[in-house]
């Protein structure tokens, strides 16, 4: 494909000669000949410097005097439709229901979905269509999936909530009645679980991405639109607005409220209502510019109590002892 | 059902009709004519004071001038058993193993166990009766469940243990001969681990609850009685006593004893044997008191530096410079 | 098999009669006649005291009146190839490729590979020789093991990296093009889920060891020879040397280069490059023998505070109140 077919593909101000053929997209690092690149990041201007790629995509205000520049003001999702142009998504070896997967006869699957070899899915859950359910996934009854969801090999959507009522030091099970609902679009990393709910279901709104290793308890409700790491850990009955950002291993405990467009940093430890569009780090977590001076203090703890010894040594009355040091 | 019927069986004390039909258990906020609801947390009585539920389970001291009430002692109990009597326990869509599970001839699965496709069960592994194991839960050699044991989708019991001996360079693995050995009425949640032990066994005691991915070290011994939520991590060789409580991403080291009726609040990291009854919190865990007192002067530290700083000021000999301030 | 030929073939001292025959091993406290043992650490001394094993690995230095010794230079090493020598790795249920494994007929699986049922391998994985895959393991398409290589029950290896290109209020999924490339003799615990890389493949080099639940983000290598505890998360485009050491929990974010032989002590948050060798701990990690001193201080903040408030009570001009008291 040729470079200037590809900068009006992804909108892109091309700077330099556009009949250059491209076949695929590589690394700064590894890219030779025929081959699109991408600075992401502002760490890698020495790989850019050195870069053999026959072409760049690069934010604007970047310059070179060696390299052909595709320009663009939303570099990455110049980058992103350049990948799906030139490398496209997965193909899948097989359409529709493996016969290998595992779907309850009650159960309905929209046009479309495709079910990889191991996937269960329970009674009287309905799938929508244009989904991927990957190996192993297991979809419990009841559950819900909206069109276009992809969930990775081994996610469990709809385990029983972990809700016991203890009497006579005996933990009783209570039936979990809620399911599980995700919307459109929604993507969910590998063996992440979903609890369903006890009375309510558990919602994952539209265009929310999950990413691998993920605990969502039962009957909180996520997003739309939320971003939510590796490894998160969502208690039961919190309600996460939208667009919310979560970095890896963040917690959040239970029955909470975290506002629309709020960004919770990677292992933050959240034990209150956090504001619309606020950020928070830490554990607990706590306003990121206070919680920055927060870990710098920290940080000089020792430091600070050496000058607070030397301040009570100062404030002692001289003693004889003392004296003679 | 009638809900002087439903009081009866719960053993709650009915305030109002006791005539009055009901079909099912919802929220406060969903449930309407025909419904039981239950006041959970004292964060929703504005909920309660709007909800349109035919009855509401309560505990003793709430009242209510419009609301027909059922009153317990112990009202999440009777909550839980309204559940099971309304609503009941998941029906399967089979009985007895499923012929797309995967069971060892060797392995010995007692009476009215239900297990679903995808599980696998090891050679000489040992199932109780009336468990149930979840699509593609794995059972390796030589495990022991006790009766009425739960394991969910895509939990792994008996893995190896992480052991390696280090020698000139090459990391050697050790054989894991013991086994995981569960007692009765044990719950696990989706996609833990369980290790087994290289010379012990890996014991979960009788009842104990463990939430998602959870992870369990070799030659641990739990419970019984424990209710382990989410993601939490015990290393190798600790010894957890009887009623333990663990919230979220608790993470214990290796070796250690936690001692009877402990709790571990979430997210504490937990380097020391800990007593008998005792609340802990934080990283490091601290003794539940003083870790308020700890986090509360954490989150204080900037203004503590700045304390610092005018005493240090204030202590200073006074120079031309500061003279003229 | 008699204690002499033991000891020959682990390469220990022994201190005692070389005829008895063992039969096994077994722990301290569990150990009886015919059963070899093992010192392991410190704190079991009282159970070595006691044991009633017909004999003992011990390290240099240890002694004993009434117990034949196998006395090692590096005794945990002798310990794990007696292990070897008496009970053996896992003998399989059966070889080759389990009729129930899902493998992709363009997927290449070398000789004496076993791979369990509900196995997924995709298209175009290429699996080393002597490799073993528990069951319900996924390899995405693409995905490369050497030989030697371990995979436990639920791991995941290759699913999409996290990557998305938010544009408009949409998260639009760039395609992953990078493959996970996993070196000779590596063994990955269950349930961990490694994500293949945009450009770059996700590489994981010889002799590396991955314990439960680990996650390993897209783009990012690591090692050779690490050991990797239960629950970690590396982040994206992460470089982690030659035997760098990590204890559970542990998070590093994306982009950083961990030296090699560096120790990341059990749940470290690591968000700077850290040097070869070093050793870290914390939240944020620094260097252990300062964060121990910050940890100490840390857990003593209370008495600071109050200190801080002493020398500022004394440093009031008294006033007419104070002077009263």
């Amino acid at each position: 494909m040729k470079l200037s077919e590809i900068a009006a593909h992804i909108n892109a101000e091309l700077i330099g000669d556009g009949a250059t053929e491209i076949h695929s997209i590589a690394a700064l690092e590894q890219a030779g000949p025929g081959q699109l690149s991408f600075l992401s990041n502002a760490k890698y201007l020495q790989e850019f410097e050195s870069t053999r790629a026959a072409a760049v995509i690069v934010p604007k205000g970047v310059e070179s005097d060696r390299l052909t520049l595709l320009r663009s003001k939303d570099s990455y999702y110049a980058f992103a439709q350049a990948m799906v142009l030139l490398h496209g998504h997965r193909r899948h070896p097989h359409v529709g229901i493996h016969p290998r997967a595992n779907v309850d006869p009650t159960a309905t699957i929209g046009e479309n979905t495709v079910i990889y070899p191991g996937v269960f899915v329970g009674p009287r859950a309905r799938i929508g269509r244009d989904c991927i359910l990957y190996p192993n996934a297991v979809i419990y009854d009841e559950c819900v999936l909206g069109d276009r969801v992809i969930i990775h090999a081994g996610t469990v959507i709809g385990v029983d909530g972990f809700g016991y009522a203890t009497h006579a030091g005996v933990h009783h099970k209570i039936p979990q009645a809620g399911n599980v609902t995700i919307g459109d679009d929604v993507e969910i990393g590998a063996n992440c679980t979903i609890a369903r709910g006890a009375l309510v279901n558990t919602v994952i709104g539209a265009g929310t991405k999950i990413d691998g290793l993920g605990m969502i308890g039962h009957g909180a409700t996520i997003g739309p639109g939320c971003m939510i790491v590796a490894q998160v850990g969502i208690a039961g009955s919190t309600t996460v607005g939208k667009y919310v950002t979560m970095g890896g291993q963040v917690a959040i405990t239970g029955h909470l409220t975290i506002g629309d467009g709020a960004t919770l940093a990677g292992r933050s430890a959240v034990m209150t209502d956090i504001e619309p569009k606020a950020t928070v780090m830490g554990m607990p977590a706590m306003p990121v510019s206070h919680a920055r001076r927060v870990y710098v203090a920290f940080s000089r703890l020792p430091e600070l109590v050496d000058r607070v010894k030397r301040l009570e040594r100062n404030a002692e009355p001289p003693s004889d002892g003392d004296d003679k040091d």
